[in-house]
């Protein structure tokens, strides 16, 4: 009997966050979806769940706060790899519907943002209803909430959906990166092309963190990003995430490491893991209409 | 005739943010309620409004992204003033409503988040309904489509809504600071206790973050605070916010601001303005009750 391998993702079945979850092809896998970022790593720290899958960053809204402040919180969280999707999404209707009749559009607050031109252009009567995750929205739509959603393509079939149109989004670079997370893994093998990601807090004094930094760059160890949150312990406090170039176990890496520790007052491997690699990935020019569409 | 001065909000009235626009005491003022932090940037750049006010920063949830987007886009948006607001909310029913027999939260989900164990507390039984704005969530009241909500206790008096206590907040140190903008004003006058803001944005090569910190670090000049936001123009790219300590006519400031723009592509001067007093406020360490409370 093959293993089971459970990896738990922000749900319900159909999101961005499921795509990205089959990304990365685990053997055996059975997707759980949860309901926030805390959620699946709180599994995973409990055992209850192999891996967690969760958005990081976004290349139009940046950093995700949420999982952020989980990775903060979760002291046995350890990422191992990351994958990453452009965000396009699909339209789509109850079988028969037509657009130009559709009066209520649902879709995510932050997908509604990443469509609103389209949706302007080709749905100018229709009443934006948020959803809580743009799967949420295609259900609406199935059960008559809602008329038209913006949703991944998945959710159509899911649901039962006519698509109208795929590849929407008001700009064409959207991307999402998406975090594969485990319990206190081994380190992955240095592939040659790493990211090493830690979170430290400095003391509250003049030059802290632009110590901690040099310590990286008179290594020559390239800081790929760096973001702030408040440690909603002490005001004007901040955990500083930087993510670097290189793999921990490579001498510049831990020696960055070693060094900028001495200068804050915790300072925590987040993971190491293999660099994303930049595939073709359907990216639109435009938007493209489909075949099945009824105008 | 006295002159009128347009002050532009988030709205609507009985927001945190128009408590914090009042805190100004700006003479002739009169309050502006729009529907977007971007909105009232755009109607101080189109002479519409002489001020805006916008939450830029909360102690527990961050930057408020929207804010900074919008400085980030209105080129001619200066930040003259600042003010911190302790934040905690007033639970509100239509008059005679019993709390007990509330099924129907209304309040902002930001807001949600901050009340959460106290309404696990006292409203067990009632369902989260998410509203567009605390200030909305009282109209809903008012209305009847929810039962209770929580929202700045001026929502009370604006829709005759009874208050059954007050100083609500699950963390007794939740801050908001909002800053007042104007358009290319003077710099104010230093006081010996100011604020200066820059948005930056680095070549995409190593160290190019830290060559421009060092030069801050290098004249004794404190970086309070650094947040990261994406271009949206090129993936993988920064638009770096830095608050220092000091008045931007102070000689180590200056020749920071001047070094530091260097080794960056662009820099601009977001303002400088005097630091907000941390005055005694309202800062519960337990939940009032309030008198007129039916419970």
């Amino acid at each position: 009997m093959a293993a089971v391998t459970r990896v738990a993702y922000l749900g319900p079945a159909g999101t961005f966050t499921e795509e990205a979850a089959r990304r990365f092809d685990i053997p055996g896998a059975q997707y759980v979806p949860v309901d926030s970022p805390a959620a699946a790593l709180s599994a995973v720290d409990a055992g209850e769940a192999d891996y967690a899958v969760c958005a990081i960053e976004n290349s139009i809204d940046g950093a995700v706060t949420t999982t952020m402040d989980a990775l903060a919180a979760t002291p046995s969280a350890r990422i191992v790899g990351e994958t990453e999707l452009a965000i396009a999404f699909a339209v789509m209707t109850r079988p028969g519907q037509m657009l130009d009749d559709a009066s209520r559009l649902a879709t995510h607050p932050v997908a509604h943002q990443q469509v609103k031109r389209w949706a302007g252009e080709h749905l100018p009567r229709a009443e934006f209803i948020p959803a809580s995750s743009n799967a949420a929205a295609a259900k609406m739509v199935a059960d008559g909430a809602a008329d038209v959603a913006v949703a991944p393509e998945r959710a159509a079939a899911l649901h039962g959906l006519e698509v109208h149109a795929r590849g929407v989004a008001d700009s064409g670079t959207a991307r999402t990166r998406f975090v594969l997370v485990a319990k206190q893994p081994a380190l992955p093998a240095p592939t040659g092309d790493d990211r090493t990601a830690v979170v430290f807090r400095t003391r509250n004094e003049p030059g802290a963190l632009v110590r901690v930094l040099q310590e990286f760059a008179a290594r020559g160890v390239d800081m790929t990003r760096i973001e702030s949150r408040p440690t909603r312990e002490e005001p004007n406090t901040y955990d500083f995430f930087v993510d670097l170039a290189g793999h921990a176990d490579e001498e510049a890496v831990a020696g960055a490491l070693e060094a900028g520790a001495a200068h804050t007052t915790r300072l925590r491997l987040l993971g190491t893991w293999p660099r994303a690699a930049r595939g073709p990935q359907p990216q639109p020019s435009a938007w493209s209409s489909c075949s099945s569409s009824p105008k």
